[in-house]
């Protein structure tokens, strides 16, 4: 079974039909160097790689990472398959050309993350990891700082970690303890113990450069103390080169259910030298300033697990002879059917589907929100751009991953008993999948964002903003006939996401608590109905394609009806429970659970 | 952290406030065996010996068997534990006497199968599986055949296995390979590879009886041609003791996502000497005979799991501290509040309490059936039992399995990132309650058997079987106006569950498809309102106790309304997906997905 195909086709009707990138490219100044022939040659380019390096150490990678007195070797083959990476120019593609970058937009770096991802996220997240150290130095960073970590970062000879977890504090960071103690020399001595730090320490590039976030002696208590500093592993010297250790350790690698390719660290600081960035007690709001962009890294894996899953399910269900279809057989010769035939099967095949085509076309959305901030020239394109971010991130992040989640299971039970075997790697994609909605913020912490910050907090006004989108395409569509039965309950259900909101918004006036007991699921209400929505849009593309009697369009027609039919109703229940409120939830002493 | 505290108190509530045990075991001729005092004095002997002697095991337990040359060791003390198991007389508790056993009935050993798998699930398969076994022996054996082998795995020297599962058959049984050839002297020799044998091999008793499902070299082909076939490791002699190996080896154990302490097995039968037992050709009929015994089992696994992921989510939940509750610091001299305080972790926490709580009522409801089935006098009463379970087996086995494994899930998102490190065990709840839906019939194989063999071929004279009961309890409570939230809205889905069944059943006339289509979602909707039932019944016998503002109480009405408010709405999305039929599913071509 081959091991992961690139979603090409997908990927360029994404982009191409129903995003239009292009002009979006053309209007940001990446006319040329993000073309159409372009992109899909990096496409094509980077699919190779993720299928034929990356692809094949997935499994071999679930064997784990080592440790040994702080040093960590990562699985066979990892660092070969960096060292390609790096060389391929893979690293440096999507930032600006002025510390080395290739000048790519950032969309095109979530595409190649999804592949990556989807081939491998354990051996993806050591080059993502960076990501966070250099938007840090990028945003926050003074002059000097920039030149000694940018160029290396972007190139990729150096790696980045973010080292935010404590045992005792992870959601509410204002507890944190590390210190950070000023030194004649304007640096700090750095000390504590950070946990669940990924890619903390490894074999596969010269220098990490950790971004620790710890108080000053004279901080403020809770979130308003926390300054940021900059802790590399090895000191660079004069020449910008690999310089002295830094006084800090890998204490431990984490054992855990999966992502075993990937180390997860305890790192010790023992008075390592820091450099403070970007203003003192401010390291909060600084990492605010680039959150949405990992959170909509960690939406990127309930894709990618979503895609592998359904992969691996596709072709078993195409293969494996079991049972006869209950309308007539459908191999009359042979022993059995293949068990795409039987319904239920295929139902766990397109719920697949539909969640994993669905998150593709919200996260390339999102792509050209994260484009726009941070290449438009028009104020309110920009404040809009930043404002559906801030919205939907929560959204993409939390629904995505656990949809990402429930397809990799859905995948896993297409093979029966065999997916619980390790031999056809469906096991690990749900154990890889599983940490999604826990990290980068749980689904419970997403959507008291979505709904607390974002929703409420706005009086609805970042949600006005999206379902007035909505509303305007079912506007425009609502005289097609044949878009009839995907319009019609989308206008309703954008009606619905309004009312829901004012209930809850009245009831959280009464009774702050109901935010929190209305959450998670108004987050997947909110979740559902905006897959309906760039659903609609698939369908309406589709029909409207001069193409629309060829099997991927009718794919995507018939996939928009099961969503709609067979997904979409479970807003029902939520909408119930939403309203349900939480006095029931409440209610309990502590001495009744 | 504890590892299990065995849940008595709601055991009692159950055993004697919700189903009357005491009543029900007198009618059955137990009065004296299993009255009331002996009833909790071994429920708290088997607590203990789970507490103290299984639970310790389970984390270790995950590091596996091993295999060596056909020599399979399981982790370190289950062997020991074993034979404590089988000193205490456990093993032989719910046998009939006639045999060595000691004539409890069987609900009580599936109450002890309660607590040892929530304890151990990887454990309790080593005693669990030679249920089959030995019911086999015991239904269809010749009188030798009983006097060889039931007394030893009625004491437990020896253990059993069920046989069925080849490479390229489990749930199409019909498609098996394994040959039976006659030999002189009235055995067989049995040739062929049988896999995902659970305790197949193992060193914790001195011999092991499989029952083998193979073909008579004249046999039909398909499921008409199935022959069962005692074949112990080592041949009892004529003293009845241990004698020669017979011909057959463990060639491998499985690698797999979770129960790493149970091995999984590749059984080679290389010309092994076995028995015909029970009539040529008709070994599926002989197992059906007990299949429901092992669904139910199964089922056991859903709470077993779910039970042990609500005590360490809930023992956590009050000791970690993280954020401040929305409407006022619970914790103000501290520096942050337990994360219990939050709604949406108390709405995970909730589910959980509902789903686990809610099947142990059906779970001990179907254990009387079991009962009153084997030891009954009343030829209607027996007939009734007998229906009600073959209803309600599938919709345990699939619907308990299903919500153990959300709660498996839910109990490790109460622990945030940390619920993905093993040190906790919460993960490898996961791992090890992932298996349940799958085995012994995936839940679409339960979906099949509950919606087309046993509700739509009975013309829904099954289901109404048991609608009715619902239909009585309502009436019986309709004026109650303390119920009423209870009791409208569960006559209302009791009335909807015959309105959807007629639904399905006329597509089904239509397309037999149909029936696969809605299969899934229609066993989900009868397992809520199934569920609903009961915890209606929790309700009401809460309210009427004397003791009805006792903590305990108190929280059975308070989950009885959470589940009612925000887990019975998933109800109406399951209606509409069933309502909308399979054509959105079956219209995709094969290259279309």
């Amino acid at each position: 079974m081959a091991d992961y195909k690139a979603p090409l086709r997908d990927l360029q009707f994404v982009f191409d039909e129903i995003l239009n990138y292009e002009q979006h490219y053309e209007k940001l100044g990446f006319g040329d160097d993000a073309s159409p022939d372009i992109v899909s040659a990096v496409m094509e380019e980077g699919a190779k790689f993720c299928e034929n390096v990356l692809a094949p150490l997935n499994q071999s990678g679930d064997a784990g990472c080592t440790w040994d007195d702080g040093v960590v070797t990562t699985p066979e083959g990892f660092k070969a398959a960096y060292e390609q990476y790096v060389e391929g120019g893979w690293a440096s593609m999507s930032h600006t050309a002025d510390f080395g970058g290739q000048g790519l937009p950032e969309s095109m770096g979530i595409c190649l993350s999804e592949m990556c991802g989807s081939a491998n996220w354990s051996w993806a997240m050591y080059p993502g990891l960076s990501h966070g150290a250099t938007k840090t130095v990028k945003l926050h960073g003074t002059d000097e700082q920039r030149e000694i970590y940018l160029y290396k970062l972007i190139e990729g000879s150096w790696t980045g970690t973010m080292c935010l977890t404590e045992s005792h504090c992870g959601s509410d960071l204002g507890m944190l303890r590390t210190k950070a103690e000023p030194v004649d020399d304007g640096s700090y001595r750095i000390t504590g113990t950070k946990i669940f730090i990924s890619a903390g320490e490894h074999d596969i590039a010269e220098n990490i450069i950790h971004i620790v976030l710890a108080r000053l002696p004279d901080a403020p208590a809770g979130t308003k103390g926390i300054s940021l500093f900059v802790v590399p592993k090895f000191i660079p010297n004069a020449e910008g080169a690999v310089g002295e250790r830094n006084s800090l350790a890998c204490g431990a690698i984490e054992h855990k259910m999966g992502l075993h390719g990937n180390a997860t660290c305890v790192m010790n600081f023992d008075g390592a030298t820091g450099y403070l960035i970007g203003p003192a007690n401010r390291g909060l709001n600084c990492m605010f300033t680039f959150m949405n962009a990992a959170r909509i890294g960690t939406a990127v894996q309930g894709l990618a697990h979503g895609e592998l899953g359904y992969q691996k399910a596709l072709a078993y269900a195409k293969d494996r002879l079991q049972g006869r279809k209950l309308s007539g057989a459908d191999n009359p010769d042979g022993s059995a059917d293949a068990i795409i035939n039987h319904a239920d099967v295929r139902r766990m095949l397109l719920t697949q589907k539909a969640f994993v085509e669905g998150a593709r076309m919200l996260i390339y959305y999102l792509a050209q929100c994260v484009d726009i901030e941070a290449h438009g020239d028009d104020d309110n394109e920009m404040n809009e751009a930043g404002e559906l971010l801030a919205l939907l991130t929560p959204i993409a992040k939390a629904f995505i991953t656990e949809t990402g989640f429930e397809s990799a299971n859905l995948a896993m039970q297409c093979f029966g008993g065999h997916g619980y075997i390790k031999e056809w790697g469906v096991e690990q994609n749900v154990r890889d999948a599983r940490i999604a909605t826990l990290y980068e913020g749980t689904t419970g912490i997403q959507a008291l964002d979505l709904l607390g910050r974002k929703v409420l907090l706005t009086q609805g006004e970042s949600l006005k903003r999206f379902t007035k989108i909505i509303h305007k395409f079912c506007k425009a569509h609502a005289e097609d006939e044949a878009l009839k039965e995907f319009i019609a309950p989308l206008a309703q259900l954008n009606k619905e996401w309004g009312d829901l909101t004012m209930h809850v918004g009245l009831a959280a006036m009464e009774n702050p608590d109901e935010v929190s007991a209305a959450s998670v699921d108004y987050l997947m209400f909110s979740g559902y109905v905006t897959f309906a929505y760039f659903w609609a849009r698939a369908a309406q593309t589709a029909l409207a394609s001069d193409q629309s009697s060829e099997a991927f369009y009718q794919s995507k027609i018939k996939t928009a009806r099961f969503y709609f039919q067979r997904v979409l109703p479970r807003t029902e229940g939520l909408v119930r429970t939403v309203k349900a409120g939480g006095k029931s939830i409440m209610s309990f002493e502590l001495d009744e659970f």
